[in-house]
């Protein structure tokens, strides 16, 4: 195994900049269970929907009521979500080794197949922001719905570890 | 990491017990898999679904078949089937350190949108059961089916230990 | 923990052969996204569709479109993809300690109920090929819609380690 040292918060949100976005304020749970618990040196993010200041920027099942084009916006904001989880659970000190996993939720009819393209709107941006870090196993699959509507739920499973 | 004592089998059956619950007789899968696989620390429960003596307690999708409050019962049972299957893989002289993550799957039509308050049933019940130990991280999804028609499965990961 | 050797490759091979089955090609992941990522002793498997070079072998719900003995055939061809990824990933002279978990989704309609049927075809081929090092942890639930329309998908998590 390499020895790379871990993404730092201040390296994604550089990254997030430079293409206009920003890790928002970690999203409170909706119900009686934590965003993120730590086992060992892994993360695991609870499913995150696509909120913005608690309220959802899209809504219903994809392509019906939400098109693919909003509904990758809708997995993007998942990860910043997500991300910002994993930034409140571990320590200043500590970074994103690798992201091990994303289960990726699309909401849609029984006729729907493009549920990659969708997740594709977190996979890239992972990428995008923290390179081969960022490259993650996946399983994508369609839902019959979603916590209050929502379109996209993902969950993400984080390697966590000190920096330098 | 604070080194707190792992909670025992005595003490969750005192705890259910307070509530008019108890542990059941860890249910067979109804399939060719096992009820729980250990690695290192962690025990992976496999899916659960709410069946008191090998027989489901509710049928169907929530809301249209089940109601979201006895959803929120079958969603407690999994997790008491789920417990006692955790119990029959570990040692005598070993608990539960942490509840790390549960998977919910609620049965539900396209414009369902109440899964975290059933999920909650689940959620809740390991709260007071094992206090901050069994407090986790969480997806809820909607799913078109579940196996025999069961309106609730849960998929739970636990990290166990030696006890004191 | 009893020493027991880890399955190799050569092993599943001749198993498979006897079977008239045998490991494909790894299959390329259909978006941006890695098909493994280890994380120590575990290699987690990207969600795998019933793909034979790149093509499904079926298509569509179960069982109004796919029958179930078709959608067993694609569960177990979903494992052979998985396990192709796994040795693509792990090195000569390593090997599987033990199968721990899959996910089995399957595309299904509301009043559906025999996806641990489906998924058995997964689960009995792995135990058959690899013995006790075969038996796992299962989920299996019913997805509205999956991936470019296959009945089934299903992810894995396997531990391995040095052969001998």
């Amino acid at each position: 195994m390499s020895q790379v040292s871990p993404i730092t918060r201040t390296h994604i949100e550089h990254e997030l900049a430079e293409l206009g976005l920003s890790l928002p304020n970690p999203a409170k749970p909706i119900a009686a269970y934590v965003p993120t618990v730590r086992s060992g040196n892994q993360v695991i993010v609870s499913g995150q929907i696509p909120v913005v200041d608690g309220k959802l920027i899209a809504e219903g099942l994809v392509p019906t009521d939400v098109t693919e084009e909003e509904a990758q916006r809708c997995a993007r904001r998942c990860v910043l979500n997500g991300l910002a989880a994993v930034f409140a659970e571990i320590g200043a000190d500590e970074g994103i080794v690798k992201v091990l996993k994303l289960g990726c939720f699309v909401a849609s009819p029984s006729d729907y197949g493009n549920h990659p393209f969708v997740a594709n709107g977190a996979s890239e941006l992972l990428a995008q922001v923290m390179g081969e870090a960022g490259r993650h196993a996946r399983a994508a699959v369609g839902c019959s719905s979603l916590p209050i509507n929502a379109p996209v739920e993902i969950e993400m499973l984080v390697e966590v570890g000190p920096v330098g």
